[in-house]
């Protein structure tokens, strides 16, 4: 046996069958046309923000990084409770108009933008987060083309990292952002410039669990932040703090506690530099905000032993869950949480490896997992799914195609 | 410094450029309309396909996995080419079907198919690899509400591995096929129910590069056949002896010598029992037919110094090559072959870090690899991209979209 991940808080059962927004998973599938089908919570995304705003110091605004999850209706939904938007390309500034955003809220950190993606994203008046002195070189040639001042701000790659954190993006050698060392002078050359001066994005790492890290990297970030204002000789009118609040994916992982993060960032609020008095800091969430509340139901097409072994092969896979097969970003593979809907809560009595319908041995849902008895026909759920799922994996793989999606 | 793998055979030259059937890879480009582009070569595909016939014996027919590459201009040149195709959904019958390939020179495997595939595969006269006696049930039971005798191969899970691969599908409990004890008691059910019984389908395994170790996986595969078929009392019209022929990826890697595969079938085909005197043998190839024969094509955007190291950030990503950014089925990361195409075959002059423009440390086309001066504006070209490239990469990924893709 291998231990499957936590299920998340929020997700209720209906006459033993998992429930979202009360309507059992069985309905969802079949109201939406079919299975595989990713099914996005509303009320969990308003329980999360809320949650986090009550946590958070009130002056913290709240940014949602759409690469985490750029479904239209879910964007819609964000645009009533976030204060502000990350995108990483020009395909994503597209999506974020065609959701009704208005694109002064939005700011685009990527380290490979294109002129193209420059023109746009500055016409539009969205603030570009500057990866290197070429591109604030490309911006402000581009800006001046069009005649327009643009809102500029510059990506620091910090000289710290968020410990213990999934993806390191910070502390060394890095492709995002301008060594710290160098940026005063590109602010400088950015207000001679007369561009608007919008400020730092200080990003050092992801899917962190541990409050004490993410308070670190919050409190280097407030410090590098000053120390880089005052060396520029500028005030320093935003700051985006990063992120890197993690979820719970795996046996053992227990959730990052948020009023812990709130408290001391209080407290370093109330004993800011000079520099830093003016200032309106934002955090900048996609998998926190997003992905315990979306589940992947995939249904059960065979049923199977081999050399003893149980196989409950679905018609989902890799295609649309290329980080639960354990081929994104991960070393080991371990299971994320998953339950066969049917029989929600119930005791395992067998184990099983739950697998994709891909010709590939890389298309693995769950390892040796304990579960309750499954037949053909039955829905597998696969938590954690609303972060990095849908947009994240190959979809054409195999000729399978995207996956359904709905947010309820 | 990292080594970067061995670019393959069969690349030119025009002026000191990378050039593919005589046209330098920018003039490609330009013609593309622009960059990240997968450049396929007829010429290759051709001559790739010439060396196997020269080096297996006659007997030996050839399939193509178009799992591989589902580019519909490459199933076109490939109907000209080869004796038959695999395919492993219902999507990938749609592909072959607008190729206009005759589905009677189609099988299908894959061990999640559901019965809406199951029926468009048998309607079609596409024979079926089983993966398990529930969906010779399935089939069955469709094939008669459909009121023909489909066409039934057995895939069988081999009590074998193939040494040495990239990915077994053989040797202990596995999702794929059925266990070889089963076997002949599946096989004369389906003589039974009257279907057009079709042979057995053996794969154990993918990605060898060592000739000894396919030579024996055939062997083995072979002395299985002919005791199930044995055991069965039946003889056995066709057998897919599955694949794993590799292509080197990584430094260090050689060429399989496919002569030496060749010069031991046929030993084996001088010497078959009786039960499988009459039988058609098959290889199924998807890799080993397309993958050196493309290369993906993507442009310097940003040319930047960290930390003392140079990063070369490009327009693509692991968004069209997640196998070469290392994260599908890698455990550590190697560079795959990659050039700059203005100075190919210049001498290293730097160490850099080539990455995509995705906003995710994943990124990576290759690590401090040694390279001629390159500057925003260059091509870089990744080798070994016909292959699990454009359909095995999560396009959509942070709002980027599908790479071009043309056959030259």
């Amino acid at each position: 046996m291998k231990p499957l991940g936590p299920i998340p808080a929020g997700y209720g059962t209906v006459d033993g069958e998992l429930a979202v927004g009360g309507v059992p998973v069985s309905m969802l599938v079949e109201q939406a046309g079919g299975t595989p089908l990713f099914v996005y919570s509303r009320q969990m995304l308003a329980d999360r923000v809320a949650m986090l705003r009550a946590a958070m110091p009130k002056r913290l605004a709240l940014h949602y990084a759409i690469k985490a999850n750029p479904f239209l209706p879910i964007l819609e939904a964000m645009d009533q409770l976030v204060d502000g938007f990350d995108i990483a390309s020009g395909g994503e500034l597209d999506l974020v108009r065609q959701a009704g955003i208005d694109p002064g809220r939005v700011s685009f950190a990527g380290p490979g933008k294109r002129d193209a993606e420059l023109e746009s994203a500055i016409a539009a008046g969205v603030a570009l987060n500057l990866e290197s002195e070429g591109e604030a070189r490309r911006a402000l040639a581009i800006a001046d083309r069009l005649g327009v001042s643009p809102r500029l701000a510059v990506r620091v790659n910090p000289d710290f990292e968020l410990r213990g954190s999934g993806m390191k993006m910070g502390g060394g050698a890095k492709p995002f952002g301008i060594d710290a060392e160098r940026v005063p002078a590109l602010i400088r050359t950015i207000v001679a410039a007369g561009a608007q001066w919008h400020g730092l994005h200080i990003f050092s790492g992801s899917q962190a669990l541990s409050a004490e890290a993410v308070s670190e990297a919050q409190a280097n970030a407030l410090e590098l932040a000053a120390r880089l204002a005052e060396s520029a000789g500028v005030p320093l009118p935003h700051c985006n703090l990063g992120g890197g609040f993690g979820i719970p994916y795996f046996a053992g992982d227990a959730p990052l506690d948020i009023t812990a993060v709130g408290v001391a960032l209080e407290e370093r609020f109330a004993a800011l530099p000079d520099a830093l008095r003016e200032t309106e800091f934002c955090i900048e969430l996609g998998r926190y905000l997003v992905g315990e509340a979306g589940v992947y139901l995939t249904r059960i097409v065979d049923r199977k032993i081999s050399h003893g072994e149980t196989y409950l092969v679905t018609d989902g896979g890799l295609h649309h869950q290329l980080a639960a097969s354990g081929n994104f970003g991960t070393v080991v593979r371990r299971n994320y949480p998953v339950a066969i809907t049917s029989r929600y809560g119930a005791e395992p009595v067998e184990e099983a490896n739950i697998v994709g319908c891909l010709c590939t041995p890389l298309d693995r849902l769950a390892d040796k997992a304990p579960v309750p008895h499954a037949e053909e026909g039955d829905l597998v759920a696969v938590f954690c799914a609303g972060a990095y799922g849908a947009s994240a994996s190959p979809a054409m793989f195999l000729g399978q195609g995207p996956a359904r999606e709905v947010l309820v």
